[in-house]
């Protein structure tokens, strides 16, 4: 069989759309656009962090459905920006935390923050980066939050959140979901890194589920064994109602993939880079669909509405 | 030692400007900046070829520092849109070749480049894709222009141009540079299958340098062995002189670098996905530097002017 039958083999045509049902073993439930759902209210655990690149999408949706809202560095001067002129929009959108060291903060974004009640935290390490940073601000939230603690006065100014938060004892970890704008689409190398960080998060902290929202997709990561993806349906993030969607084994091995409710589905695919990377492929299921993978691998699903 | 101590000894603090030798032994030549150079003529083999999505950057100057310019599909939709309501300007900026399966290209755009000189190619094969099409279109034009032939009149319609260049006897490879736009920087799914384009034909046919452009950067491939990156200066492509860069191990294996010009300079430093990657770099290398590594690996420049 030559190569390429071989691979029409393993990959099915579907229908345009699909009903798929829900697994019946343990899998991992993933809901990439809660945020998009028409609820008013702000959903309990959910976070938006906003890294420092120029905002291109609708930022109030964002603030309206996450509990706690989060700017890392320069993403304040960002979020400062979005609201052009209109002082009493930028107003009502006030981050409850800047965090970073603090290379790219403006001085009068920082002053307007501070004055308005955001908790600024000075992390100057050099060693990680402003977005681990606030990994570690988000965990600390929620931990003192439940536990009804506050924030202690003093913060060590070189890595105090880090340390505090690898001093607690016992089960601090909270299922927590963060909506991450701006940590894909600009500088590749920046793209790239968020990516690395991904993997890495859901190794020490499978706790936390990461969303990276940029201007055209939203980016996440399936994991290891069986993942049921869902949504209201398919026109809540898609015009068409047919999503481009694409699974990209970035993690420096090859992944074997199986999925049902996708337009080009797979059965014991291998992907890998160099190889079979499974791209402008769209959605068929109608409200969700399963992709199992020998290991964990990113997806990305076209946002054009 | 700690992980964190080992990191800090591999990695050396540069000044921000360094004067980085040429090396003496054999080494890849790289210079992704020659479009940004102060000649006003096409540099021969070079290649503008432009991909389906929305064009963000300064267009005009691609097209004046190159000898062919060539549309993937709905990228002749971008180039049209590109000149709004101009038509004057629209006219004297006509791509040589359009090439596809054509889902994308719109009859009045194909008409207007038909009649205005374009050669349009229809592949309708759908196991390659659009980019690849072109790859093979761009090849095949420098062989038949060193050879003096001409396009024949026939070619199939569902994978033509593949069949007509792997027949070719010989030498048919040429030295070309081709810059793409809209490669990377849109959906996540086609950047990371341009990445693996990227690495796959770099195999395949290392004669062809391919340049990823970005509304941010520059994307390119540093080969396995030692890597001489030059420029005129700095400023021709940053605005501080202080470009920012990143090295990426998208290949599937880790890699092994050093470097000679960078703010951080790394010595026999393992990078990989899911371990450390060079990112938020930045390059102190006057008017060049240089990069020794284990196997092929991404970097990207910042571009800022």
């Amino acid at each position: 069989m030559s190569r390429s039958e071989k691979l029409k083999e393993q990959v099915i045509e579907q229908p345009n759309t699909l009903k798929i049902e829900p697994p019946k073993s343990p899998h991992h439930h993933i809901q990439p656009f809660i945020h998009l759902s028409h609820t008013a209210n702000p959903i309990k655990n959910n976070v938006l962090l906003i890294l420092n690149q120029k905002i291109t999408i609708d930022l109030i949706s964002f603030f309206q459905k996450t509990d706690i809202s989060i700017c890392a560095d320069g993403g304040a001067n960002r979020l400062y920006e979005y609201f052009n002129n209109d002082e009493q929009l930028r107003a009502q959108y006030i981050p409850d935390y800047i965090v970073g060291d603090f290379d790219s903060l403006r001085p009068e974004v920082r002053s307007y923050y501070e004055s308005k009640g955001s908790r600024v935290i000075h992390q100057a390490e050099q060693y990680s980066n402003d977005f681990m940073k606030c990994i570690y601000c988000i965990q600390l939230h929620y931990y003192l939050r439940d536990e009804d603690k506050t924030w202690p006065e003093d913060i060590n100014e070189e890595n105090g959140i880090a340390q505090l938060w690898e001093s607690l004892p016992g089960d601090k970890h909270k299922e927590v979901k963060i909506y991450v704008l701006n940590a894909v689409g600009g500088r590749f190398d920046q793209s790239i890194q968020s990516i690395n960080q991904l993997y890495i998060l859901n190794e020490s902290t499978p706790n936390l589920s990461l969303f990276f929202i940029t201007a055209s997709d939203v980016i996440f990561l399936l994991k290891r064994g069986k993942n049921y993806v869902t949504y209201d349906d398919r026109f809540l993030f898609s015009k068409s109602g047919f999503p481009s969607c694409g699974m990209l084994p970035l993690s420096n091995k090859p992944i074997i993939l199986s999925s049902y409710g996708l337009k080009y589905d797979v059965r014991e695919w291998t992907s890998k880079m160099m190889g079979y990377v499974s791209s402008s492929n769209s959605i068929s299921g109608e409200d969700g669909f399963i992709v199992e993978c020998s290991d964990d691998i990113v997806m990305n699903i076209e946002i054009d509405v």
